[in-house]
């Protein structure tokens, strides 16, 4: 498993920019003797390991895409594709899958069951490959899904799980706040869309501070504002994108419901006009009961109760929601940090690394849920 | 002139890089016998021609710059360098000094004083180019200025004077307001920059609309905000560009006492910090009583009582402030639009151009004006 | 004169609510023998007075109304009236207006033209009495109008005018913004009225800052906000108690329209709506040209060239201008403090009080504007 | 306990005024053969009872005072104090806990340890009754505490717990911004405190949105605003009432130091000052876990498991957490709406009443409670 994620790491691709990496999993699923269907949903990869036994089909995901960041950490296997880097992980999650699946193939006898390794490609981006590739029957005689994800804020030995929401709903907006520019002179000629702009970001506060059952998390975060070229000329327009996070399904209706009501009624006190882009980005990810159990238990398994711990839940995205949403299954964090080698970074981090080790846990945790689920459900 | 001012038409030189054109002034002048400094303040050109009756000195200020504009017109004479363009009339201002320059020499035995001609470069830039050819001595021995611009929002055979302020000072300012970025899932862990730019653009109106005078004129313009990059990501700071336009010491004092508190205020509410720069501009343009006077007299002689004009004061800026805090002067203006020719746009405007009748119309108001000082005054 | 404002002065009454006072003027004015008529446009007295000699007819304006302001002063003539006070030198201009009734009596047979003496009720109130007398018929036959009134801002012997606009539009607004109240701790059940009325402040305050010309004088002042209870309860509503000021009609109209706007859509962005009343107060009071350099002209016989002084535009509001928008006139202030004597508090205080000598020179200024203007104009 | 709780009904008492509550209560349990301790931290009242078998000492709080509220409900045991009434279900309170030292008197033989009553005054206040009497050694020898509360949120046959926190910190603060108020007309003269306190609530909006962890609740509330008293004077004064709730010590600190930076900085920017008082409200509820599980496990004893229910936390505050936060126990909410019955309304709602069916469920938990404690822990 170190060996291809080290040659992963050294050759990241952009998501949907993916060539060599899906190339690399099917010839190795095919070596395997898998039965292997490519460009699934995009660039996709979906390996079925058929156990000579009958039983229930697990789904184990790995993504594989990288990130536009320039890596900074000085190793043997760094990235020798400029301005691009497996900062978040995927690198391991595929050779944690590959792993599994020689190690499956190699006990296939014993297997009362399939397995059907989920190579994703595309999770950085919205939409993501996931939703293409359940779109295009990746899940199809899929009973459960798992998935595992790198995770630096634990250290080396830890599985970490949750039941219920574990991923926020992402969603993108871009606003454009459309004024009438003209001379800094004569501002009552123009509709002055930089003061419009910040009228509406700061309206837009109180959706969070007023709007929202203060019981239930929400964020709205505008990340960038631009608009006008000078000091003297009054801008046309201003443009505005930001994030929305939330877990809950009618939070979120609440909260793109009043982004627009304010935004017009903004646009309306200014004089101005607007443009509202909004961008459905990865639904919320809702780890299912009984699959968060098995975690549970397969995580206890591997490296003891002490290690297997609740987490709170995140506000970031992912789209292995898409799976869950069409089978059940639980996605759960692996902790990779060690602190003694410095591997101590966050994800999208330039120095992100992680303790090779997380791999072997990563895997084992996996191959016993797998095999639990079978115990419980053929 | 009709000449002389297409020529300088078709070759305009941006502000600070004027080569070609204070050359052909020099030269200009030279022949005709005047004693000519150059470089003065710069790129400055000094014309001084004595009269052969002893007299007071009259400057007459011309600006030669052009600004970096793509002319639309389609005209004999259209801009020869690209992305340049002569779109504030200084090409007509030159030419009406030189011509000025030739009638005067012509008639040097009558005239009982002296006229300098103050050609002046850079005047579209902040500082311009007047403060520094005062600071160089152009204004030695001079004992009142005139200067005449054109101006599309009235017709030609108008000539437009006020006494008092005319011109509005002119500042600008940029205030990068400073907080911390992160991810836009965790905005407790960051200082939202783009909340704060907003609060103080909005806080920034409080100054006009509660803390100057009713009764006195003032500006504050955002032009410009920038700040962030992507919807995801919290900015670490954002950049604001305005600009200040008042008519009074006092009031231009408090707006900037205010500007500076409110900012730092509204770093202070968000745990940020700032940049305030700011960078004065032209001082206000204060025509004294005498010499507008006298303005009036000789427009009037020119093209009547009926076409002299009173205006109301202007919120734009003029660096010919430099000259009238130093000696008495009147600026005007001489209407140069034609509806019937099309010639309608105002200057600033890629499809800027003047009845070039305004031109007559302006250098022999400036010449009766420098006639009837030395009548006045000698 | 001083008898009679010292009479008044001790029995002060309210605007609207006026009985001794405009008896007492009647018995004067009938006493005299003019012809008057009584409870012109409600309250008011006219009293004519034709001149032996044929002539113009001009108008003098004296209003008599009192404020509900508790006087400080201790003065043998104090107030005798509980909480009413004739706070504003109403007393004073009555007294004026009857001794020059007398005045012109005695020398009728001079008089080459008849004088209206024009008592109004009501000035301190909107709508006032001067609307209802013109609308009464108080002005058929008059060709002009003259006013003046004390004023503490300049030393007695001062005569103070101005061209043009002297006094502002005033009119006043009450705006309830009505959310949704319910429980401190449930915000999201709620509409916000405190959230809604503090933006509308705030976007308020665009108005002055970005859409009034910055050559125009505007305000805006919101004078009062009241909402809610008690520190956990969420308010249905709040009310805003305002001002606006200006010269103009046509700023006057866009500032009504984005009240309007921005009111509306401050709501609506809430979810909330609202109610805004708009009470139209006195008009801008506009001397006119000619009928002012008669003030100029009387004033410099009386107190001498220099004791005629130009005054900036008030922002406060007089309803003479009903007066003057029906036929052309002149008011002006007359300077009636005295620092020595330590009369110096502005009107609407409760230690106003005027030197009275300003009595005679408001008066005396009166009397030569209407001879002046029957030179001029019979 | 019907007849207590009507009677007490009839005679509500408002917070620190209660006399004959207390009274009737000292009474009945003296009655009853108990110790009993009055004047318990104010108006307090400990009843105890000991078992004739060693063991734990078990504490049951019932609040009983009265709210300000005019009763609506027409029921022969309508409230005789006008103005005052039993709108939160205090009057049950008291009557389960003396129908329960009625029921434990009888079983003293049985009793394998001690309870003492809790009956407290001033529940409804900041700060309350518990706090005093918890000073004043309410809980001395106390193991652990139990308390209820009527709850119409679910019908009568339900019994509602929750581990962990279940009320909120709930403070209130009150803040004055000081500007200098002068004339509606003249705003450069004032510092506009109307403006400044409306920028204040919008930036206190960004505590919420922008300072808090989303993934934790918070609460700032301005329930009422005030300042100013006509439309043309500028006020001098505006003070805001608010609320803050949260369930996180670290969360609540953060806000407050949030808005004492923000109110500062806004008044620094509008050149006033402020008075900020903070008014330290009930501490969080926090439930222990191990008395929870015997709530449920009471509680499923009494209403079976299916009316045994988990409850979201409440933004509510309530001072049974001076109790809680000195020794363990567990604050349980029983159902008390009957729909058929029109007893529907919440507590605080001048309409609000009980189906006493629910004191009888309310009184057998607490009373299984105590008897479960006593056999897990003697």
């Amino acid at each position: 498993m170190i060996e291809i994620r080290r040659d992963l790491h050294m050759y990241p691709e952009l998501s949907r920019k993916e060539v060599r990496t899906p190339e690399i999993i099917t010839d190795y699923l095919r070596k395997l003797g898998l039965e292997v269907k490519t460009n699934v949903g995009g660039r996709g990869v979906v390996g079925i390991l058929r156990g000579d036994k009958p039983g229930k089909t697990v789904g184990l995901r790995a993504d594989f895409d990288a990130l536009p960041i320039s890596e900074k950490n000085d190793v043997p296997y760094k990235s020798k594709n400029p301005g691009v880097m497996h900062a978040c992980g995927h690198d391991a999650h595929t050779a944690i899958a590959l792993g599994l699946a020689k190690a499956f193939s190699e006990r296939k006898h014993e297997l009362a069951g399939n397995i059907v390794f989920l190579h994703q490609h595309a999770e950085e981006v919205v939409p993501g490959g996931a939703k293409d590739m359940v779109e295009d029957g990746a899940l199809e005689g899929v009973d459960a899904v798992f998935a595992t994800h790198m995770e630096n804020a634990y250290p080396v030995g830890d599985v970490i799980y949750r039941h219920g929401y574990i991923m926020a709903f992402s969603d993108r907006f871009e606003i454009e706040v459309i004024g009438q520019g003209g001379h800094g002179a004569f501002p009552h000629q123009t509709n002055d869309a930089v003061v419009m702009a910040s009228q509406l970001v700061n309206q837009l506060q109180t959706i969070v501070s007023r709007k929202v059952d203060p019981l239930k998390s929400a964020v709205i975060s505008i990340g960038s504002i631009h608009g006008g070229e000078g000091a003297n000329v009054i801008a046309d327009s201003v443009t505005l994108k930001g994030t929305i996070r939330t877990f809950s399904k009618e939070v979120r209706e609440k909260i793109i419901l009043n982004v627009e009501r304010i935004t017009a009624a903004v646009a309306e006190a200014g004089e101005g006009t607007y443009r509202l882009d909004y961008q459905e980005g990865h639904p919320v990810t809702w780890n299912h009961h009984e699959e968060t159990d098995i975690i549970v238990e397969g995580g206890k398994a591997v490296v003891g109760k002490e290690h297997v711990k609740e987490m709170p839940p995140q506000m970031g995205g992912e789209d292995f929601s898409h799976f869950l949403n069409t089978v059940p299954g639980s996605y759960f964090f692996t902790g990779s940090a060690n602190k003694e080698k410095g591997i101590i970074y966050p994800y999208h981090h330039d120095q992100f690394d992680i303790d090779e080790e997380a791999m072997i846990i990563g895997a084992k945790t996996l191959a016993k849920a797998a095999i639990l689920y079978f115990e419980k459900n053929n």
